[in-house]
């Protein structure tokens, strides 16, 4: 993913690269170090822009893509925020355990303000924070257990991605669970898995993935009995 | 690529894609539509920053990237540098043809002011515009002579790209070619080759290229005879 911030210095735009998850709540969160182009940024100026979106074959207009602006929040560390934010980035990307702990390393939250959605050639959608994050942080302890009970259970992550996705095989694992949907990643693939709309407990997600097994010919979840 | 311009309405930074070639001092181009978000952004202020870098399998920390900041200057059109540029953008993007003469298209030259390379964890490297581009721009007339003679000889192009590249096969065309280097594209494949110093003629280019085909074991074209 890009991200974009304000150089200090100079005032220009500059584009790097970022590894991201999300928060709880949907909004993308960062992992930089103090020394990086990004926190020298972020320290001055907390605008900035993420640019996401799959790379696929020919024209990479053709493809979408969405930029989100963002207002950088750095994560306090130590704090409640910085271990939730930890666990749900290690889940994502767990080589980054290697220097997650590094004492110059902070996550940042990038709170969308606003994105433009773009689905290709001339199809470009305005979106508002509404569209793209939670307007409340959901129960950190109650969404995180359910996430920690999903992580071993890999035989159901890699029987629901059999559902999800087109590409047979693979070892599936949950990569993290929110009110607003599922992470599924095998090696280089990953899926996102959006509720039809936001899960009040986390009760509720797990009996919604339980039923995706049970889905019908039309991708529907059956009724439960 | 990502392109990163200034929101004239914000002032946020906002990271888009878009489609880059060069111009004959190996300054990045883009076309873009007047109604783009780039292109709101680059009349109001020309600052901007591209992100380039191929993505690879695992962590996209670990793979070389550059983030350039530029300042944009719009081609008058019509005239000689829109000419000259949309000769060698259409070598690169063919299908850029659909749209290249829209009348609502401009090419802007994105000319460096400086750069950072990073080729991985902790291997970053400041650059300056003399490590980026020419100094000066090379006679249209003599490199676009060469690149329209290169343009139709596909045998020559899959000959010198079996040299240059170890994944075998493919039908490949000369891109586009200037006194630093050549591209090579073979449907989504690219090589971009960097002659060693730049070339003061395109004479000696297309001898240099010649050269390629009797390259010993070492990687060195041979002294000709």
């Amino acid at each position: 993913m890009a991200l974009a911030v304000l150089d200090p210095q100079t005032g220009f735009p500059s584009a790097s690269r970022a590894l991201t998850a999300t928060d709880l709540d949907g909004v993308p969160v960062i992992l930089a170090s103090a020394l990086s182009g990004h926190t020298k940024g972020l320290a001055q100026d907390p605008r900035c822009s993420l640019l996401a979106g799959e790379l696929g074959k020919g024209d990479p207009l053709a493809h979408p893509r969405i930029t989100l602006q963002c207002l950088a929040e750095l994560v306090d560390r130590p704090g409640p925020d910085h271990d939730r934010i930890r666990e749900r980035f290690l889940d994502h990307h767990p080589k980054a355990a290697l220097y997650v702990d590094f004492p110059d390393f902070r996550f940042f939250r990038l709170v969308p303000q606003s994105a433009s959605l773009n689905g290709g050639f001339g199809r470009a959608y305005a979106l508002g924070a509404d569209d793209l994050v939670l307007a409340e942080l959901p129960d950190p302890a109650d969404w995180l257990d359910l996430q920690r009970t999903l992580r071993g259970m890999s035989d159901l992550a890699s029987a629901v991605a059999e559902k999800l996705t087109t590409e047979k095989g693979g070892a599936w694992r949950f990569a993290g669970i929110d009110p607003a949907g599922f992470d599924l990643i095998a090696s280089e693939r990953q899926i996102r898995h959006e509720f039809q709309q936001p899960m009040s407990t986390s009760q509720a997600a797990y009996d919604y993935i339980s039923s995706v097994l049970t889905v019908n010919a039309r991708g529907i979840p059956s009724p439960k009995n």
